[in-house]
């Protein structure tokens, strides 16, 4: 497991990955973030909270879209959760996951070559 | 083995990701993308060939910097063409590889959520 800078200091502290050769252990942090996204599921989940009225799901309306069980969906989840795109907070009997605002943007800022 | 959209056209079909619920087609041609860019080996690659004059490198020049034996290399630069960030050209004795423009910035341009 390596120890990930929080998503907006990735922003802050890394170039471009095309302006000079990334260094190793910034090529370890986004190699493990793009991991997480790089799956169809989780791409789905991210963007189905991403999408929905303020950037926020409930676990209970997320498995039916992808068609998997709710344990599987919650393991998804928490891999976004630990590589820093999303937040989650529990209210009652339902975890609700968040869009960590930026998060994609700072991923998206490190690939693009202009 | 995912039939792949021309990387051009990826950002010409496809809405961000953050938009609305991305479909499970683009879900996972984009997870294949990333997953090719999904380790620190490749994205050290990608990365040399970028900032290399041209945006082009040798082979030849890319096995010293990431410390891997050339049959290792040449695997890693393998799964970057098939998945349309680098083309590879051989001349003479070595194989060069060049970033195909526009690659990184259609994936970028799907996880920005501006």
């Amino acid at each position: 497991m390596i120890e990930l800078l929080p998503v907006r200091d990735l922003a802050a502290c890394c170039a471009p990955l095309t302006r000079d050769t990334i260094p190793a252990e910034q090529a370890a942090d986004l190699a493990h973030r793009l991991k997480a996204l790089a799956d169809p599921t989780r791409l789905r989940l991210i963007s189905i909270v991403a999408a929905s009225a303020d950037q926020e799901a409930c676990v209970c309306d997320l498995t039916e879209p992808v068609g998997l069980s709710q344990p599987t969906v919650s393991h998804h989840l928490k891999l976004l959760v630990d590589a820093g795109f999303l937040t989650r907070s529990k209210r009652g009997t339902w975890s609700y996951y968040r869009l960590v605002p930026g998060s994609l943007d700072a991923v998206a800022g490190l690939l693009t070559t202009t």
